[in-house]
């Protein structure tokens, strides 16, 4: 059964915290003492790769950020807007991404030097109060897809209340801020596929791979954006549904592989973004020759790519490292259009099959 | 009122061409003469710019690719199995990529040296014919997105007759195979604005824009893909809807409008990509002073790409060359985003209402 109402519970959250830190830092100041915010370190030093989850986390450091502080002010000023500003995204129930809030410091007289400095005030943000950026409404841009045997409840305005099922449009629905804050119901499917290109996508509705194999089928558009990362951890921790994901025979699909099941060093202060019971499918470097798929040489850009990898803790148990060393040795990649040799509904036919075994 | 079963019509008149082209090869071949192929030449001495049309159109000359000439006989042989494969498409309602393409000759033995091949071969097919790619079901990755007031039925397998209103997932569908092939059937709108970006896209549905301005809202997520281009202008010529196109005020932001309303130079042979009727709303340069927008300073880059426009037949007039002059005088671009500096509903409630009068 899902976790039924999940989203808004959280939401009422959010805004607690968020109200919670405004009321601490007005009560110091009502009491004449300097106000400050505690922020879990983020420094290298601090972030550690947990064999047993299988993810990077943060270690127990942390850094008091306090106005009493004269090289504080500045960075301490910035988070306390910004925690207003998304105390007024979530209250008004609006959205907005990282560029949108650079430019709306502005009307405020709060200065960012760049975006990169907003950036990072809205990660420290998320690190003192352990919620994503997605939880205060702030976006990225929308560019993965969507499909699949999966009923949605929206929750915002507009269309609260409102259900529909993801097979509704077959060329895919939009991961954005309505999907995402979007309550789970129900789903006929059993798995969820996460795949890396949109050709594949499209050839795996149109061939109905969805009902023959009763799959969610999401469309990453390369690295996923966090949202969709996090909408496949929902997938998987909210109706148990298993996860593969299914990407290009090379080191750049394996990384996209890598990010959705064991996360990434700079969001290491976010659990719910990696799904670490999640499954690479492929293309596995083995395939390439098993399946006879035609390929290409690797660069040397791949090949500096693997080898770091080597050295990389995510990658030192299977299926990671064995298929490393085999990209190695082959020293070929191949891409998922490649199973269009054997004619449009080969992968659906045999290869999907034989792997989901 | 719309243009009732415009894609089922064309997708006929697509297979009848195919199988016409194939009757006439093996008609030839049966009476022992060696098939050829006219060619409409894409050459850039026949690639010239009708003012009247403000679009690229092709000349009178032609090529005719004969398998009596030695040096035809790889390109004829690699033309007429594209026909082919296009023809296998349509008749089994599948669709296909460039790169599906490249790939699925060689289950055929058909070489092709590179995609880069296979893509200007499937050019020279769209030329011959007088069809598009698309109209062969050979399709771009999907990359854009749809919201508004727009009832479509889809014409796909397991889809057919089925209808949906655009309304339906507030953040847009997916335009991919099934939407591109879709009849449009009713609309409630009375324009179309076309986004570059999707943080604005975002905001104009959340903001209700979408009804305020009575608007269908496209996303095109840069440089639009073909289908894309191709969906706005069915939009204007089948439902008479106005098309506006709202951009970074950059030269890459203009180059996209540019390319919506007078096309581009390498798709000089078709026609139904153009929408010369559509309309450039912004941002212009004027807008960044007289909204007081923030900037940044022109790169050389963007620069260097003014100066080629000043040079393009396609911007001689307004509202171009005195933008570009402006640009290239004051220095300054601005991104959509930067409106977020007034409030995040300013552009809904000040801009677009200005710039529609």
């Amino acid at each position: 059964m899902p976790r039924k109402r999940s989203i808004k519970t959280r939401k009422q959250q959010t805004v607690k915290t968020l109200e919670a830190l405004g009321n601490t830092i007005y009560t110091e100041m009502t009491h004449k003492r300097f106000p400050s915010i505690d922020i879990p370190s983020r420094s290298t030093s601090n972030i550690r790769y947990e064999e047993a989850s299988r993810q990077y986390v943060l270690g127990d450091k942390s850094v008091n950020r306090s106005s009493r502080n004269v090289r504080h002010i500045r960075p301490f000023t910035q988070l306390v807007w910004t925690a207003s500003f998304a105390h007024t995204l979530c209250k008004s129930k609006k959205t907005s991404t990282l560029r949108d809030v650079f430019y709306s410091a502005q009307a405020f007289d709060i200065n960012f030097k760049d975006q990169k400095e907003s950036d990072n005030i809205i990660t420290d943000l998320e690190a003192a109060l352990d919620f994503s950026r997605e939880d205060f409404n702030i976006f990225p841009e929308e560019r993965s897809q969507i499909f699949g045997d999966l009923t949605i409840e929206y929750t915002v305005p507009g269309y609260q209340g409102k259900r529909i099922n993801l097979t509704m449009h077959p060329d895919g629905l939009a991961i954005g801020p309505a999907l995402t804050t979007a309550e789970l119901i129900t789903t006929k499917a059993n798995k969820v596929i996460v795949i890396e290109k949109g050709a594949m996508f499209t050839r795996l509705i149109e061939e109905q791979a969805y009902r023959k194999f009763k799959a969610i089928l999401i469309h990453t558009a390369g690295q996923p954006p966090r949202a969709t990362r996090r909408l496949v951890k929902r997938l998987n921790a909210e109706l148990n549904l298993p996860v593969y994901v299914f990407c290009d025979g090379d080191p750049w699909g394996m990384a996209i592989a890598i990010t959705i099941i064991c996360g990434s060093a700079n969001a290491a202060h976010l659990k719910e973004l990696t799904t670490p019971e999640a499954q690479w499918m492929g293309l596995y470097s083995t395939d390439i020759p098993k399946y006879k798929l035609p390929g290409n040489n690797l660069s040397n850009i791949d090949v500096k790519r693997l080898q770091d990898m080597m050295k990389d803790p995510r990658c030192k148990g299977k299926p990671w490292r064995p298929q490393i060393e085999h990209f190695l040795k082959r020293k070929r990649k191949c891409e998922l259009e490649a199973f269009s040799r054997y004619g449009l509904d080969y992968v659906v036919t045999k290869y999907l099959p034989e792997k989901l075994k």
